[in-house]
């Protein structure tokens, strides 16, 4: 390359990692440039890593779960909002890659930001090894908080709580609370029976945990056993898991809401076409756009005090299953 | 460390790179070793890539489209299968991050394997770029083909074939193709309904395409209009759509499947939900292990010549809006 150009290797060098130290006249730079365009050259980021001593990498540790549409598409505007801003969005992981072992994995990368989920079980420890490999802002996503690390608070109580107090003030008070029998999706669905059983308190209502596998053949055994359970209404960890128990209850001809009030959780496009149009706890959260300047800031000033936001806002959406 | 260690760096140095050209003692090694988990340390991906020239790195560019759920799942059972085989796995990009500026992007991580899918519109030149860049092993999933590139086809004109022979045997001759109006999805909606074409030749039936946005007021709209296009089938994109559009028709007082056999694809659960239950389009894929050891094997064996894998097979689930 420095041949094609006519410059020495240190004018390319210090060309095409834009050393602002070093005074090179415009036409030179311009002939560099031309030449790697021609040559097809790609800068290695791990070499450029090595010299700046950090990247503009930001690392979104793959879910160990599979999210709710709801948090996916979340995750999908945060990662188009940081990619605007020039930061190289990475997802590393995927189910086990948890603990000491996701940590060592993603330092290895240098990222200049990580944002790990509740799954990952980072620790203080975890995040002490991030910085020290170079990470200026160590962010969670969850009802947690790590010390260490600036922490994106989903109080998924709330969504319980908003549900209970709905359910509630339709003049129900057996309430059955849906859960996910599958693995790893208790670190929502525990805050969320927790925030029902908040709202029921001193109201002489009772919150009953129901574990539910989603499959047709789960939800019919459930069904099955439905009028032995004596409750007047369920609240269910998201929508899709209301589908499946609205459709199993209505096949075993329990009449909704008439016996039995359902409400889900998400509000997703099914949950308005489902016949009755399912009541649901619509959750806000804040956009990419407005997450990417959050970790944008943390980068540029990493203080010395970890931040905590609050991101889960959840509001009853009454349609007629309740 | 080489202090804590008792040992010079350069031994250092060898021991933590596992430099097999020299000879080290175990109890060398061994000290070598616990100095380093005592201090914590992490090796550098990228150091270590330079080094090698190679690294463990397999890039799945992030979709540029929403994937259905089918997809979401076979790419996460891809990427743990990959992980099981100590690849790193790392998912890049995002929407707009598509042809040269993509390519360049994914050239700097130093990727030993680059899965691309079609909306990435990765060309021949790009395939170099990433060779260059020392990818043993570039791969493309989707419909076409790109030279220099393996190809992972998923031939989605099948799937169209499939229903519409399905609708055909059951004596429909005026079919419609419901094909999503999001931009982006035409890569895998074009050839759905050129293989619905294809199955109707020559039996004098009719294909009509419906474009369809994921949103009940285009599916009250298309459905105002139902009768007016004579139609006595219809195939959607998948169960999503096709949830969608049999509500629609059926608040329009469509009978179905006495005056519109409603098909799906995918057969996800929500398939088994409906009522009428859903006739689906179920689509078999290898399974994640299968396809990683196929990556494996391109990687230890990079050959001059590209393989081409159909991955794709389609059968007819009859239920009842057929």
């Amino acid at each position: 390359m420095a041949r094609l150009a006519g410059v020495s290797r240190a004018t390319v060098s210090y060309v095409l990692n834009n050393t602002s130290t070093m005074r090179i006249s415009e036409p030179t730079r311009r002939r560099v440039r031309a030449a790697a365009e021609e040559l097809g050259y790609v800068p290695h980021a791990a070499a450029r890593s090595l010299r700046a001593g950090h990247s503009r990498m930001v690392l979104m540790a793959s879910p160990t779960v599979p999210l709710s549409p709801l948090y996916e598409s979340f995750l999908g505007d945060l990662q188009a909002a940081l990619g605007r801003m020039e930061y190289t969005v990475v997802q590393y992981g995927g189910p086990g890659c948890t603990g000491d072992a996701a940590v060592r994995a993603w330092a290895e990368l240098r990222p200049v930001a990580v944002l790990a989920q509740s799954g990952h079980g980072l620790d203080p420890q975890g995040v002490a090894v991030l910085k020290r490999s170079g990470a200026r802002a160590v962010l969670t996503l969850g009802p947690e908080r790590v010390d260490g690390a600036h922490a994106l608070l989903t109080d998924h109580s709330l969504v319980g709580q908003c549900a209970a107090a709905h359910l509630l003030a339709r003049g129900r008070t057996r309430i059955g609370a849906v859960v996910p029998a599958e693995r790893g999706l208790d670190v929502f669905s525990r805050p969320m029976v927790e925030g029902m059983r908040r709202a029921a308190e001193g109201t002489g209502a009772e919150v009953a945990e129901l574990p539910l596998a989603h499959t047709e053949e789960a939800a019919a055994r459930l069904a099955g056993r439905w009028r032995d359970l004596g409750l007047d209404a369920v609240f269910t960890y998201n929508d899709e898991y209301a589908m499946l128990l609205m459709r199993a209850l209505q096949d075993e001809g329990v009449r909704v809401p008439a016996e039995t009030a359902v409400m889900g959780a998400d509000d997703l496009l099914l949950s308005r076409l489902l016949r009755p149009r399912l009541s649901t706890v619509r959750i806000e959260l804040p956009s990419g756009q407005a997450l990417a300047e959050l970790v944008d800031r943390l980068v540029r000033a990493p203080g010395a005090r970890t931040e905590a936001h609050d991101l889960l806002a959840a509001t009853a959406v009454r349609r007629e299953s309740t």
